[in-house]
């Protein structure tokens, strides 16, 4: 049997905006790799009558009910207390929990429990208790009428270790069906285009299902298989992911790969090549996005950001007379910059960007959205030239930068470097 | 009249943990700001029945409806169909919108428009058009039996943009009241801390409220006033504000400014000074956010990413006799660095990060989460040891950066330097 889930958050702060509902993606990323199908999200505050309606609806459409927050010992965190009236269970003090509460207060953080803590350690009769290693309110799980419910501490890192350890086990027990997804990475290509080359029947698909979802700089197509086992449900991917990776050709730049930058991550440290960077219009965002991946200085030595003409001839070596003739938003400054970067820091490969982000047109009147992205390789320097039109200024310094690694990523893997069409829909 | 919101977002790559629903925490933002009490958030998938529950729900309990995302091409987008539907209004064809979506491919991104974003020209009969200057699916608002009805494209930054240019002025067009708000910003000083110096009245306030928002590496305060004018509102934000900066001091680094960033492009231009950088750690994180900024060239000349030693070395000069002596992770490298990316870049003044952001120590054994930050000036250079802890590597790399910005601008404003205790809590 199937199970149906709704993530119920309790807490004002969310309804102001304070925090984002991080909780609740959390736990649908861990429902769905269940097989629990996750149907609703829904966000209400600390205040009793509400929250009552809130599970009325939610006790009708869903066999499976996660709250998040309101079991600190605060006057405001009326949810246990409701949530139990609602359900008909008396709350009932465990001493067990309460002297786990004691401890944690007189062993951990040498001072004594204040005493509204007591109300932690009250649960409802007969309830599964989830302990909670990193925080003192525990929670819970118990079935009511067909319903299971479990509540779940609101603090980020509480809820998601209690979900590891305690919540995640309970669900398991609960269901005989897998859920395996797998993503397909692409780069090059707008949402429209990659929908119009799969054919209807390929996205009308019930299990496996296909689904395409538009970063800002590319596109990501997630299949999704049901099954009783990860065997099964790996089965009937492979068909559809080798499928969709030959209709779209070399735009698929990995398969459960995160991001571009992790695909060169991974394809450098594989062939032992480390890269630097020259850039103008991205300004850093290429050493940014390498960098931000740990252990990325095995692959990366580093680069030179150089915003100012000056500093593209006087750091890079790019020929004050090459600026002059060609311009610094130009193929000739590109391949300049690549070559320069490579040659000062001694790496294997160097790629570089120079470009107009705009909001206004380069000091030559080159048009917002042009740039040219170089390689420097050892065979020789690659380039190509992008148009992404009048884009924000975020927007055309991402898409520059997905194409140096882009550009990277195809010349490791042996593709052709530069004939992709880089103007952009 | 006060209205109650509910915000509801549609997509099937919320309830399977793709994404956080952040679009709900902006628009919550945003409505409290006015004054519209946000009472419930609930995300749906793609599925038009379920959705129409939902709708039938949200009618009965709020007089304001914002649907977030289902606006685009996809055959899987049918919120809009489903929405109409349900609250009986026609979708009708919007010639000129058709042309603006036509104009955007054609003229900006030079492609011809795919036939199936004619869909997206479509809206309900009789409604208010809210256009999106940054993509192509135009969203809108209309009334229905005194529930107002706002449809909000799902890419975050087209929702947001969206939002503050048409949602806003639609919304509080339904209100008599003027809302102001003034955000205080401060680097340096944690949540707790920034409580506990405000007074409990000050916290306590109904009209005009203070709020403290704790973003990754700051915190912002806002005061919000409501009242029958601007100018009367202005009237009652000026003590607050005027007494939040007292209190606070030096760590406050702008009212109404955006960004430590910001502040410092501002400083820099007012007094027609140039930077550049020199960053080992941050991996061109500071050079990314000032770059991020249009106008950036006014204020910055570039800078170098030495994120290997011989970089540091060979091309921002740093001898390697101090390299050697001091590690690369230490405050001598750090001076170095600042004043090796002066001088090759020939800027006014230059900062510097080197430091151990993780997961790893350095290879010297320095701890994860301590950087050096240096700031080369034509008086001499200044160095800020950090000691963040073990802190997640973005978040590391965050306050790093956010300390190269922090020396910055108070050499340009004259505050003492490097006073401030860098340890964060």
């Amino acid at each position: 049997m199937s199970h149906t889930a709704e993530i119920v958050a309790v807490g004002t702060e969310l309804l102001l905006g304070n925090i984002a509902n991080t909780n609740a993606q959390v736990l649908s990323q861990a429902l769905s790799s269940l097989g629990i199908d996750v149907r609703w999200h829904t966000v209400v505050g600390d205040n009793p009558e509400r929250l009552r309606q809130v599970l009325d609806i939610a006790r009708q459409r869903a066999d499976i009910l996660i709250t998040t927050g309101g079991l600190g010992p605060t006057y405001d965190d009326l949810t246990k207390q409701t949530i139990c009236a609602f359900f008909g269970r008396p709350l009932v003090l465990h001493p067990e929990i309460l002297a786990d509460i004691r401890t944690f207060y007189e062993g951990a953080l040498h001072v004594p429990m204040p005493e509204n803590n007591t109300r932690q350690a009250e649960l409802p009769e007969g309830c599964v208790v989830f302990d909670n290693p990193v925080g003192t309110a525990p929670g819970c799980a118990f079935e009511s009428g067909g319903v299971h419910v479990l509540m779940l501490p609101g603090p980020p890192h509480e809820m998601s270790t209690m979900l590891q350890r305690c919540a995640l086990p309970y669900l398991r027990s609960l269901s005989k069906e897998v859920i395996v997804s797998h993503d397909i990475m692409t780069f090059g290509m707008g949402e429209s285009s990659v929908d119009q080359l799969l054919e209807e029947e390929m996205r009308q698909m019930d299990n496996p299902t296909l689904a395409t979802y538009a970063k800002p700089c590319e596109v990501r197509l997630r299949a999704t298989a049901k099954a009783p086992s990860r065997e099964s449900a790996e089965a009937m991917l492979t068909p559809v992911v080798a499928h969709v990776c030959a209709v779209l050709g070399d735009v698929v730049y990995g398969v459960d790969v995160r991001s571009l930058e992790e695909a060169c991550f991974l394809a450098l440290k594989a062939r032992g090549l480390t890269f630097a960077t020259a850039e103008s219009c991205t300004g850093g965002l290429v050493a940014q996005r390498i960098t931000a991946l740990p252990g990325a200085s095995q692959v990366y030595r580093g680069g030179v950001v150089s915003y100012w003409t000056s500093v593209k001839a006087d750091v890079l070596g790019v020929p004050q007379a090459l600026l002059d003739a060609h311009g610094p938003v130009s193929e000739a400054a590109a391949r300049a910059m690549a070559e320069g970067a490579r040659r000062i820091t001694g790496a294997d490969l160097a790629v570089s960007v120079t470009g107009a982000a705009g909001p206004d047109p380069d000091e030559r009147g080159v048009p917002v959205g042009i740039a040219y992205i170089a390689l420097a390789a050892p065979e020789g320097t690659f380039c190509r030239r992008m148009d992404a039109g009048r884009r924000r200024r975020d927007r055309i310094q991402g898409l520059a930068a997905n194409h140096a690694f882009d550009l990277l990523r195809r010349y490791l893997t042996g593709l052709p470097i530069t004939a992709l069409d880089a103007t952009h829909p």
